[in-house]
C-alpha cells in the first residue's frame, strides 16, 4: 500500500515514452532569463514577535498606487511597529494594523477615491496586448501580455496575468479597458470603512481561503504574500464576530513592518515572467495536467489555480 | 477611523429604503422547511487528541458510494483509532490515515473502479431537472434541482448543486449526464497511488485553499467538513515535500473515527436544501453582492464561492 504520496507531482514517474511535466517542472526548468527580479524597494517586510517573517510584493503600477503609496510612508513612520494581527477567519482572512484604533497616522497619507479601484489600461500597458498578439498556445488565444488562462470565467469577466500579478478586465470603453486586480489566495488588501474611499493602507488583510472574488472592485488590493503566508494561514481562527480574536492577548504583535531597503538580510525574490513561453507553458499546464497521477486534464483552470511562481534568485 | 470592520455584512447597515440582504441574513430568514437533516448516519466523528473534533457529512448517493462503503467499514473496525495527520500542506490538503502503512485493512472493502468517480445522472436525479424547469432567478436558468451558479465556468464544465453538495457536468451522452462532485474548500477525499483504483478511502485529505478542481474526476470525494475544518486548517504546515510532517513527533494523534450514530453527544446538523427558494436566493446573493458594503456586485460566482449553509438544528 503506497498511498501516502498522494496528489503527487510526477517526481518519480513510471519511465514510458516521455510523461507531460508537471508544472513545477516547467517552473524548475524555466531559463534564468524567464525570472524578473522584484526590486527590494517593492518588498514590505513583517516581522511578527514569534520570530516569523512575511514577504509582501507591493502592487506595480499603474494599479492602486494611491495606497501603495500610504503603505510606503505608513513604513517609513513605523506605524506598525507594537501593532498586532487582530482577526483570522477560516477561508477568508487574516487582518492586522492597530486594534486600539486610536494611534496616530503618519503626515502626509492621501485619501484615494474609489475611481482607483478599477485602472483604464491603455497606452503602453495593453497597447502590445491588441497590436501583437502572438501565437499562443491553447488557452491563450490573441494575446501576449495580458495573457488569458480560459475563454470562461465565473465571474463573467476577461482574466489574465501581467506584471507578474493577476488581473480582471471588462469591456473597453472609451477610457480603455477597465483592469483591476483579483482576490487569489495570498494578495493583500487594504481594510475600510462602509465609504469606498476610507482605507488608507493602515488596516491590511490577506486572503487565507478559497478566492473572495465578490471583493475584486470593491477593495483596493495592494500586493501579495510571496513567503511565509504560511505564519498567517496556520494562526489560530479567532472566535469573535468576522474571526476577530476576542482577547487582546490572543493577538500576535508585529514587531516590524518595514520596505525591503531598510531591512539588512532580504533575500533576492524573482518572478516568473508572465510574458514569457515558460510562463504560458506553466500556465497550460496547470489547466490541463498531463503528468502521470492525473487520468482527466480539467480543460481550463481558474485565474487564482495558476499562482505566479516566485523564488529566490539562484 | 472604524476600519476594523472591513469585510462586514451589512449587520448594522444604514436605515436607507431598505438595503439588500446579505447573503448570510437570507440564511437566517430561511423557513424551517427549507433545512434538511442530515442523518447521523451519515456523519463521520473525527476526534484529535488535542480534544478538538471534526464533522464530515458523507457523500449522498449515488456519487462514491464504493468508497463511502468502505469508510463505513474503517470506521466500524476502528482503524483510525491511533492514526494520525500526517500532512498539511498551505492553501492544498491535509492529510490523514496510518503513517506507518503498515496496519492491516478490516476485512471486506472493495476495490473501486476509476469509473466510479463520474457518475452518468439519469431517471429520477436529473429527471425533475430536465423536465421541470422552474422560474430561476438571474444564474439559475431553466434548472430546479441542478442549479447552475453562472452560465461560465472557469474549468469549461456546468457546475450546480444537488442534494446538498456542489457538482460538475459535463455534455449529455447516452448513459446519461455526466456528473461529479467538485474540490471545493472542506471537501474530503480519498488519498490514492498512480493507478486510479488504489484509493481504499483509509487515507483521506481534506481541501483547506483555493478550490484544486483540476483533481475533479481524477480522485474521489467522499463528503464534506461541515464543523471544525479550522482544527485541521490552522494546523502548523509540515516542511516536508507535499507538506508532510517531517518528525513522526510533529503528527496529530487522531483518537477516533466514528459514525454518527456510534457517538452519544453528536449534535442534530442540517444543510439549507439547494434545492429551496431560500438557497436559490443565497446564491444569487453570493454571485450578487448588494448589502450596503458593496460597490460592484460581481455578476456571477463559481460553485466554490457559494457554501452549502448548514448549521445545528434550531
Amino acid at each position: 500500500m503506497k498511498t501516502l504520496l498522494i496528489l503527487a507531482a510526477a517526481a518519480a514517474a513510471t519511465p514510458a515514452p516521455k510523461p507531460a511535466l508537471a508544472p513545477s517542472q516547467i517552473v524548475a526548468a524555466a531559463p534564468k532569463g524567464d525570472w524578473v527580479a522584484i526590486a527590494a524597494s517593492d518588498l514590505l517586510v513583517m516581522d511578527l514577535a514569534s520570530g516569523k517573517r512575511v514577504m509582501i510584493q507591493l502592487m506595480p503600477p499603474p494599479f492602486s498606487q494611491g495606497w501603495v503609496g500610504n503603505i510606503r510612508k505608513l513604513a517609513a513612520a513605523r506605524f506598525w511597529d507594537g501593532t498586532s494581527i487582530n482577526r483570522v477567519q477560516d477561508n477568508y482572512v487574516v487582518q492586522w494594523g492597530d486594534a486600539t484604533e486610536k494611534k496616530a497616522l503618519p503626515n502626509g497619507l492621501i485619501k484615494v477615491p474609489q475611481s482607483e479601484y478599477v485602472v483604464s489600461a491603455k497606452g503602453a500597458f495593453v497597447s502590445q496586448v491588441l497590436e501583437d498578439p502572438a501565437p499562443a498556445p491553447f488557452l491563450f488565444p490573441g494575446m501576449r501580455y495580458f495573457y488569458r488562462p480560459s475563454t470562461a470565467d465565473s465571474f463573467r469577466v476577461i482574466t489574465g496575468f501581467a506584471r507578474g500579478f493577476q488581473f480582471g478586465q471588462g469591456d473597453a470603453n472609451r477610457d480603455g479597458i477597465p483592469t483591476w486586480p483579483v482576490h487569489c489566495y495570498g494578495m493583500v488588501g487594504v481594510g475600510r470603512g462602509m465609504p469606498p474611499d476610507t482605507g488608507t493602507g493602515a488596516e491590511l488583510y490577506t486572503v487565507i481561503g478559497h478566492a473572495p472574488r465578490h471583493l475584486d472592485r470593491n477593495i483596493a488590493l495592494v500586493g501579495r504574500v510571496i513567503s511565509g503566508i504560511e505564519h498567517l494561514s496556520s494562526l489560530p481562527r479567532g472566535t469573535g464576530p468576522l474571526g476577530f480574536y476576542e482577547k487582546p492577548e490572543e493577538r500576535v504583535t508585529i514587531t516590524s513592518i518595514r520596505i525591503g531597503t531598510e531591512v539588512k538580510d532580504v533575500p533576492r525574490y524573482e518572478y516568473l515572467s508572465t510574458e514569457s513561453a515558460s510562463f504560458a507553458a506553466y500556465a497550460d499546464a496547470r489547466a490541463n495536467r498531463r503528468d502521470p497521477f492525473f487520468i482527466v486534464p480539467a480543460g481550463g483552470a481558474d485565474i487564482c489555480n495558476i499562482p505566479v511562481p516566485v523564488r529566490v534568485s539562484k
